[in-house]
């Protein structure tokens, strides 16, 4: 089955095929980091735009050097400094940069939603790097990644999710994606950042308050970030607080199965979600995740752009 | 006749048959933005530096997308972060561009006359992106190739150009241009907002400060951007006041002939210049513009770095 | 004898003969400068990553026109607007863009000793463009090939490094690049800006708090920039007061041997450490150096990056 749709908006609207497509391809870009030359033509002749809303540092070189490896032209909008401020409308905005005849639009924003609306009223792609506190695709897609060059299927697959759940677009990508693929998902967090409805995501969600309890039932636990700045917020409790019973210490690590492996989406506060020798230690593919991101992301410009062959230059 | 000129400061100074070169340069290049790969190797191994003293998303992105298109090597300079705020002085600093053999470099600055000064003392090209209220000579380019791909030969042709002419640097650009090739302009605005010499920029040009007795007159409109900061000063209308008699509102445009095309140089402000009606409309070639804005700068820098003949590849 | 250091942290370890093949390596490709195409595929395929912690303009430029005419793929990463400000160590931000399997960094930093943290912790090669009061070996470096390039062997010759020597770390990269060819140092400035153990840095430096009598003895005089902003600390003089004394005049100039040359990093600030017509005049070779730096940073980033031969594409 050939990947069909002309924009990458979220998991939650993907088939487990599509979602297939996206983790085989990324699987055959993940070759070209290793090569000496590590750039493909993929894309050559095309123009992606990072239309950035929100600062980032990591997504959006990520998905550079993703552009860079495919060919591709590449217009960096940082939006900050730009029209916006000057009272054009977002639409407005987008079209001016339509008119360029570009091919794609890699598009941040703190608004939930931006991606679809832009996607229905224009004509390039789009990939959405983070709307909100919806979806987050790329993350999620790098993190099953992850989860299927460790343990293959991923059908029956126990992850837990672990942190503020209520505010992560990364935590509610997870979850689709996890789902269809048969994975089972475990959701734990201060029940101050759970959100009220989270089990109707799917009967593949449960949740839990008890992280050691869960450590012990589950293949790999995904350590969602703090926002540091949530802490003077009144349902956040103290990041001290936080850690004691929901981050991961060097001694809880030690009571969990050992095949039990951890993830990360970064950028990582050490001592709070998980201690620094768990970060660096052998039961963390953290790093593995970020090289992964850049296969995953090759692969979603690629398909979404038209591309179906991996070039073998 | 070929082109000659090193550089692009202004439509003051050039002649009919030099704008018409470029025109027809840009129609060429237009050709490259709806091929699969949007790309010619007309300035491979070229370095064009952009340097902005002002902040502009707009612009610098629409010459960045026809640099890439042309395979140049690029450099964005935001002075924002630069050495001029550590007391350089500004030829010192693009003196040291130079130094590494660049071949052009697109200047914006906040003083008129930047262009002229840089253009006399450095051996690269320069193209003017905006210098004060003086000239912002590629966007009427764009303005003149969009007027003559819709009616052809521009001799004879009446355009309106409505708004802060006084502080326009648009309009300036426009009314030099466009009389060169032999169209009459009629230039309409608050009275406060005109500035008192305006017809002594040429025979070809009128002044109204009735917008729709011109327009009635007129075969295209160019509705000029308000800038919105300037509300607070003594000689402007309220936003609200402008756009009720300055304004090109649903109900006025119905009152026009058919045959009027609406330009406008963006960002747009919806309500104000113009009602969004009227920019989404059919009479509205503001896209194209932007489109057309790409062709045009791809032109400029192909010429003044001393291209003659595109390339087919 | 071929380069085998895997970075390039400082010339304080570098032997004389590294340094000599950095030059003539770098001799070898200012050729590329005079080219029409001035491009040579010497890196190809291969990501470097700019990373700066400190605002720069002129370094940066500087490495990223270098990087673009080696064909790099090139990443930007400026911090003020990075992961850092969200608590993550300056180790796993660095470790994230090392997960692109990338080739090189060139690493700016307020903290003396952060390229070489980095270096013994990462697989890519470390180019350091500043680090504190430490070293900027590539501001030595081509300070060096100015020399040179003018007078040949470095044996004997005699160079002035005049200003604030205690924060320089062009200085310090100067002073240990210049012994280890031959070279004798004299530097020169107000006792309050010169570190106490300076003669320790080698046999070849000598402290003289006379410009006009050192000026006289010297083959080169390199005069160093002077950061405004510490008119303000209580061990620096007024800046007028600075330029008496250590600054070099019109009328400085004609008083010292016609074979002299003038030297400074930039940016300047004319009037200050040296006047407009000093900077201006025949003894300048200001703009060569950075003409020249360009070609020495072509020349680092291709031998650290594991370059032996030079393309004649």
């Amino acid at each position: 089955m050939p990947w069909t749709k002309k924009d990458l908006l979220g998991l939650e609207k993907l088939t487990a095929e599509e979602i297939t497509i996206i983790l085989d391809t990324a699987k055959a870009f993940s070759q070209i980091a290793t090569r000496s030359i590590k750039k493909v033509p993929a894309l050559q002749g095309k123009t992606v735009v990072n239309l950035f809303f929100e600062p980032s540092t990591r997504t959006r070189v990520s998905f550079e050097v993703a552009e860079k490896r495919l060919s591709a032209d590449i217009v960096n909008v940082n939006i900050a400094a730009s029209s916006v401020t000057k009272g054009e409308t977002l639409l407005d905005t987008v079209k001016n940069l339509c008119a360029y005849r570009i091919d794609a639009i890699v598009v941040r924003h703190s608004c939930a939603g931006v991606p679809h609306y832009l996607a229905e009223n224009i004509e390039p792609s789009i990939v959405n790097a983070g709307d909100g506190m919806h979806e987050h695709p790329t993350q999620a897609l790098l993190d099953i990644y992850t989860l299927r060059e460790k343990f293959g299927d991923l059908k029956g697959l126990k992850v837990a999710i672990v942190g503020d759940i209520s505010h992560s677009r990364v935590a509610r990508s997870n979850i689709w994606g996890l789902q269809k693929l048969g994975a089972k998902v475990t959701v734990v967090g201060p029940s101050t950042l759970m959100p009220r409805e989270i089990e109707k995501m799917g009967e593949g969600v449960e949740v839990s308050y008890d992280l050691p309890a869960t450590l012990k039932k589950v293949d790999a636990v995904n350590m969602l970030r703090i926002q540091r700045e949530r802490e003077q917020q009144v349902q956040f409790p103290s990041l001290r607080e936080y850690a004691r019973y929901f981050g991961l210490s060097t001694k809880l690590i030690d009571q969990t199965p050992e095949s039990l492996i951890v993830m990360h989406p970064g950028p990582i506060n050490r001592g709070v979600e998980l201690s620094g020798t768990v970060a660096d230690g052998p039961r963390s593919v953290i790093l593995q995740q970020v090289t992964n991101g850049l296969a995953v992301r090759m692969a979603v410009l690629f398909l979404v752009t038209g591309g179906t062959k991996i070039s073998e230059e």
